[in-house]
């Protein structure tokens, strides 16, 4: 096959040493979700395009359909518009989905974790791509929840974040109720709450006094919008938020609600991960089903990037008509955190490949015993391979220093008494090289697989 | 949301417990891959249409179109007929562009494994599904392949096959130089040769009399289909298949080369992994850009259940017009053999959640202290979560059975005069109850997470 060939935009590769940290901060995400409880599932790439259109305010822009090139004129998938597929834009609608599918088999409250890809038809932008990785995780209950998983869920984050070579991070704390009760307390009509969310939401992009003025072009009056701003403007990691949003004046026992449910998300966050977890009142997110707490995470000092980690609380995510399932997800953008530790260099691969061991050929009549002594490595963990073809010492070292393998073995010769020597083992870094067996020899635990860790800055 | 949930046909989606049985298959087939030096790489999920329909015979009608349900009009992704995307059916389509595109940055031979989803839309049969998950294996040179790696591939399986929970297997291989140069050989016209491998390739679905009149009615005489079938009867795990292959009185050079090196293969599998690597000349695959070895493999016992991993050498997948890159692969089925470990529950899995234990709650105020044992049990690699609620103890115990985790934590109370008692630890199944402190305690290695193994049947 030749043919041109050409990236396509919004859809990223990785070369096999960038993958190398990609798979780390995946197995380090997953690691800390099994240790928390959380099971895993996968669900199918598509879904409904009826369901996908169901939630998430302007979502139909962003899906991709899906249909056979040559479909038969007799499937239903094709045919049937209530059965068209497209690929899900997220994992919350095809996991509540699942949830309603497997109700009856499952046990709640129902914590599980999911780490798949996720598409979205969106103008790519610096973090921003049309197929990207998502993990999230949820606790889901039947017909009730109870509120202490809402400050559990960022304690889940900062613990698996806390073992990831990233730079300093902030999870933004707030609660639905408080907005919405400080809106209703000021006076502005119930119809109207969600319109001032989704502007106040946009403070970051538009700057405080665009926002006011949206807001008063939307019907609120200049003191309503200037309170809405002040509310916005309050964070705190501890609970002096509480005592601010009081001095603004505004009373309504959803703002009660909410200020309670906050200071008791930013107490419990303090006493197991201090200093990592704020109340943030400006912290809206945009869909319109959550109803409690909400989150957001930055990386401090690149708090233009946006958003690495979000999700909340849903009262109401699924309902089979019978039982409501109540649940609290927060979902962390993988692909837009690994493009964001590549493109800084903030992060180091200890070699490019996990091959720790090339077994050299002098020549080709040895390459059997050679995958002997490969097989017996394995055998013992030691990830390694037997060189393409038999070659000088030279040329197999320079070979194993361009693919970064650490360590070259030489089969012992046979002399001419037909005794053949011990094989020995060469570090090509230090250039030192010992006697060894295959059955024994093991390398230094840091060389045994390639590390990934933050890079360290010179003198600081 | 409220919606009418119905499963679509070949989309399969497990239950947490099954899911881990998919991981385990899945980590063991990623591990063996790595202890091979095998890099790892995704590639995205769609390519263009143009490219998917270059390869594969009639993959044409498997191939789901994607584009936005609300394109630009100026988006060329979707105007662009060239550029029209549909998603891989396989990963070797992708690998061979992903070869050509990073060629100056990869170096060769390039050995890499890739595990992802694929997705065909065939009629869903057993074991075979819309979506499904392949697990891909190739070494590519830059313009040249040495032989031995064709010699190198089934081993790699067999290392990860030998440690999986399945029943026994066989790889099956052949060498398309020998059907061809057999053909050539009896007088079969050399544009005829792959009319004649397809109607070979369906002898177990046909049988022998129905593919010798196929080969009649594709023009050959009685006595060529008949020589045709003899080859194809033709298998065994030694070297004996070349003298039955002589026996038949057909003489090519071609010929001599393919049984050349299938003999070189099956030595090699007979010295490294004996038994379990077989000549088996009626071996053809489908696709015609194999030119080598090509390789199936059966589980014993179920060979009417079709290849779970198949492959070949290929001189010639891809080229940038300048440089042509050979390569050999192999692709195992992952989500056909899982589905056959689960149907025929020949897989047991220890508990079916990864939790390890439960931290109960004797009433709510202890959750503070109830999280810090978790984080410290956590820290030690031990899997927990804290009890949804305040209950009784056996209430606790109860929700722990039905979770299948098997232990549970009680934190020491506190007496009347202010002494807090230790904490204990109790083993649900045995009923063994034990002082515990959270920074020691740990479970018996078996229990430290769930073990997916091979049921053993009773009296066998």
């Amino acid at each position: 096959m030749s043919m041109k060939v050409t990236p396509i935009s919004g859809f990223p590769e990785f070369l096999p040493a960038d993958r190398l940290v990609e798979q780390h901060v995946l197995s380090v995400i997953a690691e800390t979700f099994q240790l928390h409880g959380f099971a895993n599932i996968e669900t199918r790439a598509v879904e409904p395009v009826s369901r996908l259109l169901g939630k998430g305010g302007d979502a139909d822009k962003e899906i991709y359909g899906v249909s056979r090139l040559s479909a038969d004129p007799g499937d239903a998938d094709e045919v049937d518009p209530s059965r068209r597929l497209g690929l899900h834009f997220d994992l919350t609608v095809p996991f509540s989905r699942y949830v309603l599918e497997n109700a009856g088999k499952l046990q709640f409250p129902f914590r599980r974790y999911q780490i798949q890809k996720v598409w979205r038809g969106e103008r790519p932008q610096d973090g921003r791509f049309r197929e990207f990785v998502q993990a999230d995780i949820d606790v889901v209950g039947a017909g009730e929840l109870p509120f202490h998983y809402e400050a559990e869920m960022p304690l889940v984050i900062v613990d698996a974040f806390s073992k990831l070579p990233m730079g300093p991070f902030r999870v933004q704390v707030n609660n639905r109720k408080i907005p919405e009760g400080f809106y209703l307390g000021l006076g502005i009509a119930a119809e109207q709450v969600v319109t001032v969310l989704r502007i106040v939401d946009k403070i970051d992009k538009v700057g405080p006094e665009a926002m006011v003025a949206m807001l008063v072009e939307a019907g609120l009056s200049a003191e309503q919008a200037d309170k809405c701003l002040a509310l916005a403007q309050i964070s705190s990691t501890d609970l002096s938020f509480v005592d601010r949003v009081r001095e603004l004046g505004v009373e309504h026992p959803t703002l009660d609600s909410g200020l309670e449910e906050l200071a008791a998300v930013v107490e419990v966050a303090a006493q197991q991960a201090p200093g990592v977890v704020a109340a943030d009142l400006r912290i809206a997110r945009g869909l319109d089903y959550y109803t409690g707490t909400v989150y957001e995470t930055q990386l401090i000092g690149h708090e233009s990037y946006g958003s690495i980690c979000s999700g909340g609380r849903y009262d109401s995510l699924v309902s089979d008509g019978r039982t409501t399932y109540p649940g609290v997800g927060i979902s962390i953008g993988v692909s837009r955190l690994v493009a964001k530790l590549l493109a800084d260099g903030d992060v180091v691969v200890s070699r490019p490949t996990t091959t720790c061991v090339l077994i050299a050929l002098n020549q080709d009549e040895d390459r059997s015993r050679a995958m002997g002594v490969a097989a017996a490595l394995r055998s013992r963990g030691i990830a390694c391979e037997v060189a393409p073809k038999a070659a000088k010492f030279g040329k197999q070292i320079k070979y194993a220093d361009r693919r970064g393998i650490p360590f070259v073995w030489f089969l012992g010769a046979e002399g001419e008494d037909g005794v053949v020597a011990p094989d020995s083992v060469k570090d090509i870094r230090s250039g030192e090289q010992v006697p060894a067996q295959a059955q024994s020899w093991s390398p230094a635990a840091e060389d045994a697989r390639p590390i990934v860790s933050a890079r360290v800055i010179e003198g600081a």
